[in-house]
């Protein structure tokens, strides 16, 4: 593909990732070698009013098209597959990942009817990928799903290691050990950047270990006379595993309810991730028909998202599994931020139902754990790297400061840290790095099937629209003399209740009446005048009879 | 006022806050008499688009209006007294509070020009006052705000024992301590009913003494070399007395800054309640001329609120205060659901301006505590009550839940613990208690001057306004023959961004004018009609080509 050039910089930075939690993707160029890694999506923040999800901005990537050799993924959360689609569709280059990861990625890119035009090339823990000047070859990590590996890149400036997500469990739940061997090997023949995980840079200490729930998970079945609901992640593979194998060890059947629940259980359990005990699954169907103390029921809904699983039982309007007093139903997971009010409000309802729930955080409830590492997993990693350059990455701007520092304190030079934001590049040659110029980088939005359509006035609109209303106010003038031939008429929504206002709007009506006749009398006939004059004499009237600054939307027909 | 009647019963009720953290009001009524505990407001939840405050209805009081002896309220937190300027408006009665709580009032009723028809009676911890067949007297209790008491309510059916928030700190700022010897025997005399705040009945063991911050605090100050900003709730008054002698000790002069912390620290020194030293207090605009060593700004802003000081010198846009790098900034408060997304970004904000930020829960940050009573503390005031009924008070659902629960463990009995939702009764009557009619309840929304005219077809419409947008369509016909005179003219706001969306909205143009004429073709003129087959032409059309559901306005002129 491309020659060594002795010119060539290695140019490390992030279209998405630095700075916020989701739409990790990570881009490593040597001369005219790209490679990338990870392509994750992110959810709208609390201002992005209607949008779906948020993708990364892709732009640098579409120009330089001919010199992207390919997108490493390093496991199958959203966070780093989810913009597949949509970048895969603008961009078709080779895709490389573990088993399972593959697996989640073939689903999305049916759905999306990219499968057959992408190539897709399965990699293990072994592989090695020469991607033009730039060798890449992988070590296992632990994380909270299965198959989860780093990425190691040999470039001619030197090696580059990139975490992907971890945590080091010692105790892992189905043999997935981080390969503490690959990785200090790595670190032995010397690093020259490293990319790490700063989701829990936060937090002291170390993470717990997964395999602390199954113990938990036990206990809690055991005493469970009833039903007993188990709501996770659907990728938590391991999760997943011990909600089986607790079922298993106290005579329980599982049915499993919820769409993204059904297709990681099936896909996971296909390609041997889930041991699964033949007849252990039962259709949603049977579950009103098994004693209740038999049946375990594996669901969505941990965020207590709206129209999830766990959220119709706990408003008694799923089809299939109803919540009965003395039922047990744990939910096994931390709010995301933002999500706390919505967990909140489920576990209410089902308290209300008569529930017994099982939640909160970790270390009181004893049913989750993060997939991510605390400091200490944080230093342990820098230190078997070994990096002279560090780039704290998977993190708000917060997280990455106390990585910088967690960085600092186990010996990396302060000045060979780099904070980024997305789109900053670190330019590598000669063994020393600069900040370099920097590339387009942002948010694409995501609106049903409209993919950048909207854009800072749609959501400015969303927001004044949300707050306050609008009132659209037409009038029909005359062509020959200007004359008012019929309105104004007033229409609100959003605004005033109607009816408990309608002296308020009558009066409205009547300031925009002698606002145009005021006009009119004055020779004022270009629309735009029209318009402000009656915006702003609207606008006045009902702040000051309200307070409220509703959107005026004022129409004039000419006939 | 009224005479004993041997049919009266005493009935107890909450007409806010049960089921909810906010706008705290509860009831005693007794024959022909009427006490109120509280009266506060609620922060509005994140589907109560453009809300400013949610207050409880009193539509109950107002109705018996004659019996209403008076509102007692136990403390000044914006959840216990918000809500008073709204309930005197329609509902003259006095007032009886301590004397920073009084205070704290007087402030809210001056500006909403009651101060003066409203009667306010100052009490304090031995008061007694007789209301009706109801004789309240008071305790002291620890809270996060001085002069918190609890209320002891004795009528013809025994005694009802109302909690106020509370912790029992055993080392206590500025001597606040709970008067465990009157709370114990007011228990050992015999207590009919106990309500108990429940806010912190998830949490196991005891809540944190308030005075371990001031250790930190002075650590905090010693280590700092430039300026020093703490942020947190105005109402926290022992908080800022710990900064003013944190300050005094490392020799630093404070500036207040923000509009309710000068508020708060203006009445509570003026009252007593803060002791600060002469010549402590700088104005804002010398911060810029002292030496960074020798300044500490107190500030608003702890829940990062958009407007708050902290917030905009975190943005750099206060007019007096940047935040220079080298500054440490504390934010001493936690997030309260909802707000974490807000706090994060400060905090992120002020990471980026090179600032020291001391943050997160006060488990790890030290620079805070919670003002109410964990588990342990809660089976204290139960032990220390011994009711013989118990109402769980000042939750969400699931911590009156739990509250239950410990109410069970120290030995009430289970039928004798009664959860309530607001407007859900308790009667007493002969010593025995049951569950009676259901009086109104519910959220008044307070958007602007308006109260009460948001409701449900209001909120819905901003709910969809927000999500897709909204299109309007307008035509003008002709009166004479149903011709289109004018239009169809379609104006979007919130939907697409225009430019880039200029074919999909001619096309949809196209749609609406075939749809019209088809319509007249069949002779189809009325307007309901017409407006419906607009609509449900483009919706669909639209919703194919988007995957999204604007609000569709058609509007029909007649000239």
């Amino acid at each position: 593909m491309s020659k060594k050039n002795n010119q060539d910089k290695l140019i490390i930075f992030a279209l998405g990732g630095v700075g916020e939690i989701g739409k990790n993707m990570y881009v490593v160029q040597h001369g005219n070698d790209i490679v990338v890694v990870d392509a994750g999506l992110k959810f709208p923040e609390e201002d992005m009013l209607g949008i779906d999800i948020v993708i990364p901005d892709i732009s640098y990537l579409t120009e330089n098209r001919d010199k992207v050799r390919g997108i490493l993924v390093t496991h199958g959360h959203e966070d780093h597959i989810g913009a597949l689609p949509y970048v895969l569709k603008h961009l078709n280059v080779p895709v490389y990942s573990t088993k399972l990861t593959l697996g989640l990625i073939e689903g999305k890119l049916k759905e999306a009817g990219l499968l057959g035009e992408t190539k897709r090339i399965l990699i293990n823990a072994d592989s090695e990928v020469q991607l033009g000047s730039i060798k890449a070859s992988f070590f296992k990590t632990n994380h909270s799903i299965p198959d989860s590996v780093g990425v190691c890149l040999d470039t001619p400036e030197g090696r580059v290691v990139h975490t992907g997500d971890f945590k080091f469990d010692h105790t892992p739940v189905n043999d997935q050990y981080a390969d503490l061997q690959r990785i200090a090997e790595i670190g032995s023949q010397g690093v020259l950047a490293l990319l790490s995980d700063s989701t829990n840079a936060e937090r002291p200490g170390f993470t717990p270990s997964e395999s602390m729930i199954g113990a938990n998970f036990e206990d809690i079945f055991r005493k469970a006379s009833q039903r007993i609901v188990v709501a996770t992640f659907a990728s938590n593979v391991h999760r997943i595993q011990q909600v089986i194998n607790a079922a298993m060890a106290t005579k329980r059947k599982i049915a499993v309810i919820g769409r993204s629940m059904v297709n990681v259980v099936s896909i996971a359990s296909d390609l041997g991730y889930l041991e699964i005990p033949e007849g252990m699954i039962i259709e949603p169907d049977e579950v009103n028909k098994m004693a209740a103390d038999r049946v375990v029921v594996l669901s969505t809904g941990s965020q207590g998202e709206p129209m999830s699983a766990l959220t119709r039982m706990a408003r008694s309007t799923h089809r299939k599994v109803d919540i009965l007093p003395g039922d047990t139903v744990i939910i096994a997971a931390t709010p995301i931020p933002g999500n706390e009010k919505y967990v909140g409000r489920t576990v209410d309802e089902l308290f209300r139902l008569g529930a017994n729930v099982i939640y909160g955080p970790g270390s009181v409830s004893g049913v989750h754990v993060s997939g991510h590492g605390s400091q200490e997993e944080l230093k342990l990693m820098l230190n078997l790297i070994k990096p002279k350059y560090f780039i704290p990455i998977h993190g708000e701007y917060r997280m990455l400061r106390h990585h910088a520092l967690l960085g600092e304190s186990v010996g990396v030079e302060k000045e060979n840290i780099f904070l980024l934001d997305n789109g900053d590049t670190v330019e590598f040659q000669g063994g020393t790095a600069r900040k370099g110029n920097k590339v387009a980088a942002g948010n694409v939005l995501i609106d049903g099937l409209g993919v950048g359509d909207v854009g800072n006035i749609v959501l400015r609109d969303r927001k004044l629209l949300s707050q306050d209303g609008i009132l659209v106010v037409v009038v029909t003038l005359s062509k020959q003399d200007g004359t008012i031939l019929s309105g104004p008429d007033i229409i609100s929504r959003g605004f005033v209740y109607v009816r408990e206002s309608e002296g308020l709007l009558e009066e409205a009506n009547r300031i925009v009446t002698s606002t145009l006749h005021k006009l009119m009398n004055d020779k004022v006939n270009e629309w735009a005048s029209l318009k402000t004059n009656v915006k702003d004499a609207l606008g006045r009237f009902l702040y000051e009879q309200t307070r409220r600054r509703p959107m005026i939307l004022p129409i004039i027909m000419e006939v």
